[in-house]
Order: structure tokens, then C-alpha cells, then sequence
């Protein structure tokens, strides 16, 4: 411990906790002066470090205290630069500041404008790919039926069906759909299996603070951009919001890592990607506000005021981009506008209660066979994701042909079944008497057999929302609902239970059940509420329901609540075992910190241990960190040192002078008050100044984080778990009269959350053996199944043309399950 | 430290965090079985110590332990109490359950119906007031014009003018709006000083943990809701919104104050006001989803989801109520609904951006003058509150009565310039071409007057608010601007700039530049984003305005950060030195927390200390706790006692046997283990057990916390920062190898803060004494024209009646100020 108090430029020992970053001293007498660089190097040199690995938890405090530092230097620099510039400074100085303090509000303009062309493209890509499904464009084959008939009422001359036979029709209609789902399952399996699914939990837990490196890179954005119109073109029962938000914050991440000031710093780059997600869901609805609640509700563990602001301001120039672009051509930000003409009656709430309950069942229906589905699929089909999709989009085809309301798009569906009676309004005679059973009895098949294609369908490996499909359920739910209400007040429109309602005027108007019941199914499947309201609003502009919207969402809030355990994106975070802290819980554990911890600790002594210790301790630990002691029967805790920088700091000294295995290591912090004093840009490597007595060592010291955050052992559990989510370090050490006494991260919390829940709702080996016991069965049955397919082509092939399905349907069954981040053993459906 | 350690009842030693709500043990030897009593017990003792102080903060982290606590026991008391029970216990238990579970949902329930109540009756008694300054109702004279000339088309015959000579109307006029502000600012000052004022800085500080007793009770909420239609209706220049927030505020507080799990939680008090302050803004302005976001965009420091669907709940009550109360009688929840038929153009864009410059520069100079307009008003007027405010009235009255547009409610003036011209809508001539400049002119007059007006009635002592006078300011403006846009037009239909026009058809719609003048401003004086576009939305259901008011505010907010400081709500906390900590402001100070912790210790020794000399430190300081620590050269921390619990504790002893002051008093935590063990009630006064020899012994063994949050000194202020801000303890330990180093509080971070803002933004001595001698020399003025005022009516009184006046205008002049809570010396104004 006889390292030299250095007491000079005391102004930057402020940000000694960043010790790591500013070597404190040479330990070697004598130092000399070209040996000596400034603080800015340094920096870089350690930016190259790979800071976080993948699938680990960035460290918020130590990140903060990073861009502290950088701002500290970057002043001090430009001082200098501007200092030694001379001369009229003043203005470029003034300029660099401005630059630099609005150069988030570039960052976010040009990602806005980056994420409003994008959504554009998707939108005409997705058009015109949905309709060539059913013909083309004589004049210019480019052309979707709207703008090949632009001008004309309805349909017109120039577009074509592909043929005038319908069963050709249907084939060709079958065969699109299968193509464009194969494609984009091809694409993604190929180039970015990152880009399949709907991205929302994942990005969920990155903006946490989790580490996935390529999950938002350029080949997921790219494929992904392309992918999704192939996949809703497809006619598959899947959404375009969720991957909408992966895009944006795709396009977030590869735009902002162009900047330095994002590129080195985890953190802010999760304020941006938290801004993207408003904008990506801004975009997808047109509905910029409920975008920017939607990033708040949902995506955001740590939502700032500032973040709120770029998310409105990225979220308002990409749906001003998009309206510039105009897509859609009506002029309008939003898919499609209801007016409602008349009001809402007080006995309707009646219905709207039901509405909401319907939409908090589903929701938990979905996702409780959603998650067994996706066991499945993960256990048996990861292989055969392409003929997955491929089969799926085949069936959803063959299926939703013969259905009036499944056939057509979901959009349109919605926007059919929002719509009053009056005004003209009409479609395949849904607002007429005499249809009203059959057309009971259409929605309610299309309400069935979208729920079960929504459960298979979501989660294979093509991009895919579930946002707009629950929308379009609830939608033919509530019209069902509606109409039912509106024959049961013709029937009898003299009871006192419709008093209220005026004679010879329409009095129910299935539409806003319509438009109610999609909202309380949003609501159900992702268990948000404030977002699906506004969202609502600004996709229809229905002012006068905004009570009734309320209620049905509160209804189907408190519905989902008595099943627990969050929406879908919280379900499938917890099903792929990401390392993450769900804000939305309230724990009530009742234990100190101290049960939580892990006591068998790996610690590194400040002095005395050999390089070849440590790089034993580097390939038999898996820690991300290990806390230095001052020595190994004191514990008195010096620091902590991140796994990364311990690594870099081995490798880096071996690298620039040979260093003997049994070359002393020392871990001592930086003196305390003098923190940036000459700076060396290499690890010290000193001769024999140590103590250690002959031989070399290396000095560690600026690697090390001198202020762990510490808490006491009988601390509760719960406010480890607040600092955890809101202050965000990594790692808190449990210290106890200045000595270390266990470790404590986030794994640990949440290993043992999972232990207390899997007590108090316990699972018996039992069902989890007859579930497994079901699966094995289904996936008999779909092999069997697939065997006599084969056989019946094999047969019907030997006179033609032999096709290729090896890709579809192998020959082998493989039950090998792909690696994945797997937290702990956990019972594999929802609970 | 030879405390017996004993390890039964383990279950509960988890909570060991709350050894002062566990006493650990009695130090007599052979305490007797009868001296044990049920934890619970110990809890409700526990309960009755005035926990928090007046002005101070709460401590989060210990309310959150104690809940937990409570929590806990009340289970085991049930679970116990059940099982005595016996037989049929399962429904009752469960029934117990599901009500102790849902009774946050009956508590906002209840306090949503009440404030939506509330609300009606302030709506129909509001309009009833401003109703009869002009005349009465022949029929009934409680019914307003509305309701007299109900059915029939504008007025009618049963409302009858005061007189028929106009003079005499106006003087009735003017006498009603004085008596009005005259009888709401005595009401104010004789009962409820708290109930002035918009209360929402006020309440932030609350929310976000400070102790200001009274502000919330039941005399506040009595008086303002009294007090705020007759100030209101006074016609001074003050909205009911901010105040709205505030009764919203105390009824949550009165409410949930009877039911015992709120009234012993602070934090979860917290948790329902922020709901009020959401239900407040929802009923005010007819928006609930607008008030969810106001009270996350502006009320609350710590928003968690819960907190969001809390307030979205209760603002959904409470706008349902007020809906079916229908207080309107228009069946509508909104106060006014307006819809545009024609969409915007983009050149329109260049004047949009006018308005949000319009908005920020709004804000900022009311902001300024108004804070200078606060300190003269602290300085001379604090005596002569009732006076201003009847004078303001009567000013107000008489200047008003003159221009168009502020004679009528703000209210009423809004909805005329947000509509647009076609559809038979016409004020005054505010459509026609031939009045256009002298609408200008008068829209000019209406904006200027309005501003002066505003900066000198918002503070003063009867309840206003500020939204709806910024929102009346905005729109006149904004018409303004509309109108010269349309004269602009019209003079060159040709010009390329209006190419996007449509000939002979209406282009410009003035309405709107008045709707978005109106966001404009609101947003400039709050700086609020989000909340201002959903409420404005939800006020006028223009859907598709929406990017062309997310644009406005935008802009605005860009312009008012470039001022910084936050909106008038921060800026008065700040004025009035709340120690609040601002969530919004991101701090880059770059100093370790040494630098601002306070080493001047006040510790308490585990033993040895006397009662004398612990009356003596409670006497002599005034901290709100102190640190305990081994002894005083060690400094070894072990844990922190509140200066409640001691002084409470100190007092007990006393109270229960006679202690001398020389018995010594021990402060060692409850054992590691050992949680729950047997509890003595009393404050253990042992004989001779502790090995202090000789004399009585106070062992404060239970109230000590032994976990107190403890921080290296090196961890940068930053980070500190963050940890009272998000996890919220009232004190931070610094402590060094187990070693106390210092203690910080938020008083100590926030000191700091202004110290560096004082340095960075220096404001001279000089600046300071110009502005008191333009202080002085207005109040000079003022008591000159008082005086002469005076001597004129005594002149005039002479021979008539003699009119009691002291009380408006006293004799002496006092300077002295009222005692208000001051952290620091600051400069008097804005930065």
C-alpha cells in the first residue's frame, strides 16, 4: 500500500471512480516524461475493450460515470484546442458546444426520418404484394389495385384477377401465400434469425439493459424491413406493430452507432432506443401519442422525462415523414376513420363489461396456449422453421378462403366491422336484417379460427406481430356482441332496460362494439392500458367514447390481473429466461439481502496473487466481476473489477512485455485524492518497486472500480431489488463493518423470485410429464402425418416433375433443442 | 455488545431492517412472561410517534420496510385469528383477503366518486356566480341563465338584467366580482392560508416526499372548493384547474386517511395522490386521460406502472361521475367540442412554428415577471392579502369590461375563437372581412392585457389556477395570427406559397392557429409535451390537428428549454426552497459525494452516552437523525436512529419511570439473527445488567435502524442523486472501510446545487439592490396612492357613511416577512 499520494490537477479527481479509465501512477520510479499521455487516449484505449459480452446486463452506474468523464475530457480538450486555435474561437467554440448539446436532436431527426421512409416502403411494398395475390395491373404491373384504379369507384378495367375461374383463383391465391411466407422464412433463416418473431421482448429486456449483440444490427433491420411485408402479404395471422417497433429500433441503433457519443455509451444509446420504439409504433398505428405511451408503458424499465421528450419528438418526425409520403394516399396519418354519429347510452355497460372481460379471457387464453405452442415448436420444429411457415401460410390461405371476414385483410376487416350502419356502409350485407344470424354465425367462426391460427402462427420463424391480429378478433367479437344487442333491443324495445333509448332512431350501433372489442383484446394480449386508449383514439378519432373505451380496457386490466403475471411480451421474457427485472411487480419477500447472496465468493487479494492465478480464475469462473479485498482473511473490500477489463488487463501485459506466470498482481485502488495524475498508457509493469520481492508485476489499478455500490447483509431484499432497477448497477456487494460478506446481481434476485414462485404455485412433476407426454404425441402425429403426405407425393411424383422437399420435411427427427439463454430450470409454460 | 443473541422465531427476523418496530429483548434479567405482547401491538405504539416532521421529507426505503412489516404480521395475526376461529373459515378468510387486496381499487373508488362530485358542484356553482353579476333568474334565483332559459333559444324573458341602465350594470358588475374576490380571500385567511394559491408546486413536493401538514386536510379542501367558484367568478384572471388538483389532492388525502393502511404509509399515501392529481385535471378539464399523463408528466417524481393504472382508474371514476352528473347539461364530458372539416396545409407549417415561439417566450416572461411580481408580493403585500385581492378584482372588473374578448369567461372566449367561421358561427362581427383589423386590433389589446393581468393575479391569496388564463392568452393570440394569415392569403391567392390552396374555397382556418395558440402556451408556462397535446385533443376531439399540435409544442418546448429552469411549478418550488429534487434536470457536477457530504458529525456512541447529554444533542441540533457507531475514535458504523424515535424515546423512559440524568442509554442494534423475540412495550430501563456500573440504563435497541444506505466516498454526487431521487431514503451514510466518513441529505445535495448554479450564473450584488429599489419604489407608490386614495374617501365619507377600511389599507407599513420554509439564500427571481 505504499503508493505515492499524487495531489496535482485535483479538479479531475472528481471522477476517480472511474479508475479503470485514468491510470493513476506508474509504479516504477521514475517515470519518464514521454511516457506520459493525455487522459483522452486512455479512454479510447479502453473503448476497444469489449465491455459487455453478450447476454450479460450492462452496468448503468458505472456508464453514467463513464459519459461523465468523457464530457469532462471533451471540455478540457476542446479548451485546449480552442486555446490553442487563438483568434476568433469564439463563435467555432459556440458552434462545437451547440453541435455537440443538440447532437441527440440530430441523432433523433435523421433515425425519425430514417424510420418514416421505411415505414413508407413497407406500406407499399405490403399493398402491393397483398394484391397481387388476386391479379395484377395491366398497365404497369407495379401498380396495386388502388393506385393501377386510381380515380375510378371500386374496381376498374385495368386490373386484372389472374384468371376467371375461381378454383384457378384460389390456387394461384394459395400458391402466392405459400411463396411469400417461404420466402421470408428463407430469408430470415439464411441471413438473420434475429429478424423473426415480433422482437418485442427481447427489445424489452435490451433497453434493460441486456446485452444482444446483432439483435439489432444492420442485417436484422434489412431483413427484417423486407421480411415483414412478405409475411403479412403472406395472409398469415400476424401483425405488422411488433415488428414495426424492431425496425425502428433497429434503425435506432445502427444510425446512433455512428456517433461517438452512442456508440461508447450503453446507456444513452437505450434513451434512443427507447425514442424508436415510440416512433416504430408511431408509425405502425399512426398514432404518434400512443406511441410515445406505448414506449412508456411497455418497452421502458427506466422512462426519464427527457427520454419521454426525444420519444415524442422521434415519434413526431416519423409520422410527419410518413404523412408527407402519404402511403395510403387519403391524406390521412391514421389506417382508417370512424365517426361515430350517435352517442352511448348508460345500459350499455352492461355489454361493454362483457366486451371487457371477453378481451382480458382471450388474452390470458392466448397466451397460456401461445407459450405451450412456442414449447413445442422450440422442442420439435426448430429445424423445420421454413416448412413451418410455409405450411402455416398454406393452411391460413386454404382455411380463411371460405370465410367472408377472414378472407379479406385484417386492416380492412376492422375497418369494415368499426364502421355504422348508416351512411351508405355496407358489406356483403352485414347491416341487414336479414343476415344478421348468418352473420352472427360468420363472425363468430372467424372469432374461433382466428384465435387458433393467432396461437400456432405467432412465434414462427418469420417476422410477426400479434397487435393487429387480437385488434381484428376483438373487432369480430364485439360486432358479434353488438349485433346481438342490437336484435335483443328490437325484440323488446319497450323494456325499462332500454328506456333510455329514443323511438324510430337507431339505438345500438354494433360498429362501437366493434371498435370496443378490439381495443379490450389489444389490451388483453399485452396488458397495457393508457397506450391502447390513445392508440384507439388516434387510429378512429372517436372523441365521445373515450368513457367507454376506459371501461372496457379497465375491465379487461382488472380481468387480466386476477391471472397475474403480465402480457405476453412479460411471458415470453420469462420463457426464453431473460435476466430481467420487471418494474410492473410488487415483491413482498420478507428476507434480507443476506439470503439472496452468494457467499462463495472468488475474491482477488490486492496483492500477492500470480498472473497464472488469474488466468486460472478466469477459465474455472463463469463470474462477470470479482471484488478485491484487501487481503484474503480481512475481506475488507478495496474495489471490484469487471471480468472484461481483469481479461483485457492480463492479456494486454502479456501482450506488450513477457510477463512470467508467476509475475505478481496488485489491485490497488487509486489514491485517494489525487486522480488524474500522470498516466501511462500501458499496465504498469514494474520491475521490483513492489514489495513482492524480485520478479515482475502488474499493476492493475485503473482497472478497478474503487466505489462498488455496498450494502448492508440485513438490508431487504426488496430494496436491493429497487436499487437493481432504478439506480442499475450490475453487481452490489454486501459489506458488513467495512468486510465483504457475499455478492449480490441480478441473476441472483431472480433465481430466487423463481424459487419463491415456483413454491408458492407449485407444478407437479406430473403435469409437466403429461404435458410432455401430449407434445411427444402431437409431434407423432405431425410426423405420421407428414410420412403419408410424402408418401402420396412420392407416388403422385414418379410420372412428374420430382420435387425437392427434402428442406420441407427431413428425414430425420431431430429433438435437439438450440442453445439458448437459459436462466434456470423453470416450468416450461406459463405457471 | 454482550447482548443476548437469541435465534427463535427466525420467520421474522427477516425484517430486522425495522428494529424499532421489533424490540429485541428486555435487558432485565428474567423479564416475566406477562411483559410479552403481540408484535402488533408494538406497531400500533410505534405508530403513534409523529413520524414525520413539518417540512421534512419522508424516508421511502424505511416506508417500504415497514409496510412490509406490517404486512407481514397482519398475515400472521390472521392466519392466526382464522385458525382460532375454527369451522368455516375458509370463505371469511378468503373474503378478508380479497377486501385487504382490493382495497386500494374501494379506496380509489370512492375518492374518485367524490372528487367527480366535487366537481359538478363546483361547475353548477361557478356558473351560477358568474351568472349573477349580470342578473337574476325571475323564476328562481337559483338557477343560472342556462338553466332559467332552459329550452329556449339564447335568452329568454325570465332573466332579467340587474337594471336597464347599463351604468348601473357595470357598477354591479364591478361591486359583485370585488365582493366575490373579497369573501374568497377572507375565507382563505381566516381559515385555510394553505387553499391560495394553484397548490400543484406544492403538491409535487408532497408527492414527492415532503411533510407539509395542513395543506391537504379537510379545512384546505373545504375552503378551496368555497373559495374557487367565487374566484372564479370574480373574474380575476386565474383558471380552476391547478386548484382542482388540489382538492382532488386533499380528498384523496382525507379519504384515504380513514383507513389504516394509508394513513400509516406515506409512501402509499403518495401512490393514491398521485392518482388524485390525475382525477383533478381529468374533471377540470373534461380529459382523464390527459390528467394520467399531467400527473406523470408533471406531479409525480416516482411513477410506476401501478401508480398509472391507479390514476387511470380514478380519473376514470371521477370524469364518470362528473359525466353523469352532467353538470353541462350538454351530455358532453368536454367543455367545448369543436371538429375542423378541412384538413392543414404544410406551408402552414412556417406560421405553426410562430406560435410554438410565441408559446416558449410566453412562458418565460410570465414566468420571470410573475416570480418578481411573487417576491414583491412576499416582501409588502403578505399583511395585506385580502386587500389585493379585492383590488385585483375590482381592477380587473373595470379594465375588462371594456374589450370583447375578456369581458365574457375565458372559458366561453376560447370556444369562440377555436371555431371555425363557416357553419354559422360568428362573434361579434370575428368573421367578417370588413371587422378584421379591428379584430386584430382588439385580439391584441385582449392578449396584452391578459398577460399583465396574469403575472399579477397568479399568487395572489384566493385559489387560481394558471392553464386556463395561458390556454385564453394563446388563443387570442393564435386568432390573431389566423386572421392576419387569412388577410395575407387573400391579398395574393396567387403567390406560390399558397399553391396548395384550392380556389374559391376557404383555405385558412383561423380557429386552428387559436387551438394551437392556446397548446402553445399552456406548454410554454408548464413546460408539459405529451399531457398538453392529449389534452387538447381530448378538449376539442381535433384528431387531425394532431401533428400540427405535437409541431406547436415542440417548438415551444425547444424555445422554453433553451431558457431552462422548468416551468412555473419548478420555478416556484425553487422561489419557495422546497427541497426537491428535480427528476427532469440531468447533473453533470463532477465531484465525488465527499465534497458534499457533511463531516461535522453528531454520532452517538453504542454506549456510554447520557440521557443528559442525548437531551442536550436534541436541544443544541437540529438534525433529523443521528448515526450510531461503535465509539467515537473508531467510528464504526452501526446503524441510525431518526431524531423522532429518539426524542420519542427519551421521552417515554422518562414518562414511564423516573430516570435520572445521568443513566446511561445504549444504541445497540438487535442481534444478527434474532429478530422477533420477546418484545417488552416499555423502553427497556434495565438496573444494573449493562456493564456501565451502576445507575439505570435506556436501551433504544428497537428504534435504531441498523441497514441504513451507506455510499463510498469516492461514489460520484451523480449517482447519490440518483439513489434519493429513485430509491428514496431520507439520509445517505458515507462511510469508508465500515468507517463513518459523513452523512449527505438531499438538503446537502440541493445546497450544492445552487451553489454551482450561482457560480455558473452569477448574479451581482448590484442586479440584486437595482431590483430592491425597484421594489421599494413601486411600494411607495403604492402606499402614496393608498394614502391619497384614503384621504379622498375621507373626504368624501366626511357626511356620509363611514366606510371600515382598516382592515383593506393599515396604518404601519411592515416589512417583516412571514416565516416560510427558506433553504438557503438565493437570488429573489428567475435565473
Amino acid at each position: 500500500m505504499n503508493v505515492p499520494h499524487q495531489r496535482n490537477l485535483r479538479r479531475l479527481s472528481i471522477s476517480s471512480r472511474l479508475s479503470f479509465a485514468i491510470s493513476t501512477h506508474s509504479a516504477e520510479a521514475g517515470t519518464a516524461p514521454e511516457h506520459i499521455r493525455p487522459a483522452e487516449e486512455h479512454i479510447e484505449e479502453i473503448e476497444e475493450i469489449r465491455r459487455y459480452e453478450d447476454f450479460t446486463t450492462i452496468d448503468w452506474v458505472q456508464d453514467a460515470a463513464r459519459a461523465q468523464l468523457q464530457r469532462e475530457i471533451a471540455r478540457k480538450n476542446r479548451n485546449g484546442f480552442f486555446v490553442r486555435g487563438g483568434g476568433a474561437t469564439g463563435w467555432r467554440r459556440k458552434l462545437w458546444e451547440s453541435y455537440d448539446a443538440g447532437q441527440a436532436w440530430i441523432v433523433i431527426t435523421i433515425i425519425g426520418i430514417a424510420i418514416g421512409l421505411n415505414a413508407s416502403f413497407l406500406n407499399i411494398v405490403t399493398e402491393w404484394l397483398s394484391d397481387i395475390k388476386r391479379g395484377h395491373c395491366t398497365t404497369a404491373f407495379y401498380l396495386n389495385e388502388k393506385f393501377c384504379c386510381w380515380g375510378a369507384e371500386g374496381t376498374c378495367d385495368e386490373w386484372k384477377p389472374w384468371s376467371r375461374i375461381w378454383p384457378i383463383n384460389y390456387l394461384l391465391y394459395i400458391i402466392f401465400s405459400t411463396l411469400f411466407a417461404f420466402t421470408a422464412a428463407i430469408l430470415v433463416k439464411s441471413f438473420a434469425p434475429y429478424a423473426a418473431g415480433s422482437g418485442i421482448s427481447e427489445i424489452k429486456c435490451i433497453i434493460a439493459g441486456f446485452v444482444m449483440k446483432g439483435f439489432l444490427g444492420w442485417w436484422t433491420l434489412f431483413i427484417k424491413s423486407i421480411g415483414l411485408p412478405l409475411a403479412i402479404a403472406s395472409g398469415l395471422s400476424v401483425g405488422k406493430e411488433g415488428p414495426s417497433v424492431h425496425y425502428a429500433v433497429c434503425t435506432g441503433n445502427v444510425i446512433s452507432r455512428l456517433f461517438d457519443k452512442y456508440k461508447r455509451n450503453a446507456s444513452k444509446m437505450r434513451e434512443i432506443m427507447s425514442a424508436c420504439a415510440a416512433a416504430g409504433v408511431g408509425v405502425a398505428f399512426g398514432s404518434p401519442i400512443g406511441g410515445v405511451l406505448f414506449s412508456l408503458e411497455e418497452m421502458s424499465s427506466n422512462f426519464p422525462l427527457k427520454t419521454m421528450w426525444r420519444s415524442y419528438f422521434c415519434a413526431l418526425v416519423a409520422t410527419a415523414v410518413l404523412a408527407t409520403m402519404n402511403p395510403f394516399r387519403t391524406g390521412q396519418l391514421v389506417m382508417f376513420q370512424v365517426s361515430y354519429d350517435r352517442d352511448w347510452h348508460f345500459f350499455e355497460v352492461v355489454f361493454f363489461i362483457i366486451l371487457g372481460v371477453f378481451g382480458g379471457l382471450y388474452g390470458e387464453f392466448v397466451i397460456q396456449w401461445n407459450l405451450r405452442a412456442q414449447a413445442f415448436r422450440k422442442h420439435y420444429l426448430t429445424k423445420y422453421a421454413v416448412a413451418e411457415a410455409t405450411f402455416l401460410a398454406g393452411a391460413t390461405a386454404v382455411i380463411c378462403y371460405w370465410n367472408t371476414f377472414l378472407r379479406i385483410d385484417m386492416t380492412e376487416s376492422m375497418e369494415i366491422l368499426f364502421k355504422e350502419c348508416e351512411g351508405g356502409h355496407d358489406f356483403n350485407g352485414l347491416c341487414q336484417r336479414g343476415h344478421r344470424w348468418s352473420m352472427v354465425f360468420s363472425l363468430t367462426i372467424a372469432t374461433i379460427i382466428r384465435i387458433f391460427l393467432v396461437i400456432i402462427s405467432y412465434g414462427c420463424k418469420v417476422p410477426a406481430g400479434i397487435f393487429v391480429p387480437s385488434m381484428a378478433i376483438g373487432a369480430s367479437f364485439g360486432r358479434t356482441v353488438g349485433i346481438l344487442v342490437q336484435a335483443l333491443h328490437e325484440t323488446m324495445p319497450d323494456a325499462r332496460f332500454f328506456s333510455s333509448c329514443k323511438p324510430d332512431v337507431p339505438c345500438i350501433t354494433p360498429g362501437t362494439y366493434a371498435f370496443l372489442g378490439a381495443a379490450a383484446a389489444l389490451s388483453g394480449i399485452m396488458h397495457i392500458t393508457v397506450s391502447v386508449v390513445v392508440i384507439m383514439f388516434e387510429l378512429t378519432g372517436a372523441l365521445t367514447y373515450i368513457l367507454p373505451t376506459m371501461i372496457v380496457v379497465g375491465v379487461t386490466k382488472a380481468v387480466s390481473d386476477r391471472f397475474g403475471k403480465g402480457g405476453i411480451a412479460d411471458r415470453m421474457i420469462w420463457f426464453n429466461g431473460f435476466p430481467f427485472l420487471d418494474n410492473k411487480e410488487d415483491h413482498s419477500f420478507g428476507v434480507p439481502v443476506s439470503q439472496v447472496m452468494n457467499e462463495e465468493l472468488t475474491v482477488l487479494p490486492a496483492s500477492g496473487t500470480t498472473v497464472e492465478e488469474i488466468e486460472q480464475i478466469l477459465d474455472t469462473t463463469k463470474y462477470q466481476g470479482f471484488p478485491i479485498v484487501q487481503d484474503r482473511s480481512s475481506q475488507l473490500i478495496l474495489g471490484y473489477i469487471n471480468r472484461t477489463e481483469l481479461k483485457y488487463g492480463v492479456d494486454r501485459a502479456k501482450r506488450e512485455r513477457s510477463i512470467p506466470p508467476n509475475a505478481r498482481c496488485f489491485f490497488t485502488p487509486p489514491p485517494r485524492q489525487g486522480g488524474l495524475t500522470p498516466i501511462s498508457a500501458t499496465v504498469p509493469v514494474s520491475g521490483s518497486s513492489f514489495p513482492s520481492g524480485g520478479g515482475l508485476s502488474v499493476d492493475f489499478a485503473r482497472f478497478i472500480d474503487p466505489t462498488p455500490l455496498t450494502v448492508h447483509p440485513r438490508l431487504p431484499l426488496e430494496t436491493v431489488m429497487e436499487i437493481f432497477k432504478k439506480v442499475g448497477p450490475r453487481v452490489v456487494l454486501v459489506e458488513h463493518r467495512g468486510k465483504l460478506r457475499g455478492i449480490v446481481t441480478r441473476k441472483d434476485v431472480l433465481r430466487f423470485q423463481f424459487k419463491v414462485e415456483n413454491r408458492e404455485h407449485p407444478r407437479s412433476e406430473d403435469d409437466i410429464d403429461a404435458d410432455r407426454f401430449r407434445e411427444e404425441k402431437l409431434w407423432e402425429l405431425i410426423v405420421r402425418s407428414a410420412e403419408w403426405v410424402r408418401r402420396k407425393l412420392r407416388f403422385w411424383e414418379r410420372d412428374r416433375v420430382a420435387l425437392r422437399h427434402d428442406r420441407a420435411i427431413p428425414d430425420g427427427v431431430d429433438l435437439g433443442r438450440v442453445g439458448e439463454v437459459e436462466l434456470d430450470d423453470r416450468p416450461r409454460h406459463g405457471r
